[in-house]
């Protein structure tokens, strides 16, 4: 059994596949991260996943940044991921909290997005209320599409979508329940987006 | 704000997403849902993942015969979704409660998985114990791979996977938590995966 703490770090992760539906889906993974900046977060590849971990806005930028590079191929890509902060069980390591503050990736084209995301903050008796507050924020910020069963829709601009994701990753934790959770799919280029507009 | 009650409905959910990385993928995933009897399961598809829902074992059983099937293509098939039950937010709805028990697909054949899975126990101050203690009935089942951040690695036989994740899924909740997440990455005929038993 691993010691069981209180997470208090401020590391970042966000562990995710990224799915080119083409015969070209090594080429096309590669050359996005040839093209995406990565210097500011750890990342480490295994036969199912990539996870970066780091500061959160370096790691919310990478994750941006590589969607959008594999997007701009028009193929029909697709991404499933989790965010994670403060869990007790994370070690201190891989986490590249010392560099600078100024974002590495600043591409600013356009790629609609269509994604579903969910949030899950961990032993906190309220989480129902920050739920149902996180997705009043979608709204808010022009970002909310559609309620399903287990998710919601968010779609848009990546550079908006993006934006929510990281801002209701922020509001969803708090001092007192610092371990958050939140995952994210995503779809872009997709045959059913007709006009590359449409969820 | 919607009403919050106690989430007491034995409805289990999973919410995927399936890519064949192949130019054929709509082909792919048309043929695997044709081949695989879900008439147990309620099920809905929009433009970034499917949902089904019903009795655990059925949505287990359609699980895992959609991922056979897919992978007896022998392309590159990736898998992602979100297993849940409980959610004090969730409807009664769309369940398939009333149908038989006797499961549906039942195709023996063998398939090497690699993949990966984290549990949310949600509300539950000793989350991190069950956690835990999932991590270890993993390895006594044999289908451990590796600790990594934020997962646990889980492969082997299709049938020997999806009975672990049946068997932790049912095991880390209890009737005082009933609300528990259970994500699953799987990688399916990875370039990876040399000789097709290798993660
Ligand atoms: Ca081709």
């Amino acid at each position: 059994m691993e010691p069981i703490f209180c997470g208090t770090s401020p590391i970042v992760g966000f562990r995710f596949s990224m799915h080119p539906m083409s015969d070209n889906f090594i080429r096309i993974l590669k050359t996005a991260l040839a093209e995406t900046d990565t210097s500011n977060v750890w990342m480490q590849t295994d036969d199912v996943s990539t996870v970066i971990r780091g500061k959160q806005h370096h790691v919310f930028n990478v994750a941006k940044a590589l969607v959008l590079h594999a997007a701009k191929t028009k193929e029909h890509i697709a991404l499933s991921g989790t965010f994670s902060i403060g869990c007790p069980g994370d070690s201190a390591g891989d986490n590249y909290l010392e560099v600078e503050d100024e974002l590495a990736n600043t591409d600013p084209a356009s790629q609609y997005v269509s994604s579903q995301f969910a949030l899950y903050p961990m032993n906190n008796p309220d989480y129902m209320a920050v739920i149902y507050r996180e997705v009043e924020r979608a709204k808010a910020h022009g970002v909310w599409n559609d309620s399903m069963h287990y998710a919601s829709g968010i779609h848009g601009d990546i550079h908006e979508v993006f934006k929510f994701y990281e801002e209701s990753f922020t509001q969803a934790r708090t001092d007192e329940h610092p371990h958050l959770v939140m995952t994210v799919s995503m779809s872009i280029n997709s045959p059913s987006h007709i006009g590359g507009q449409h969820a």
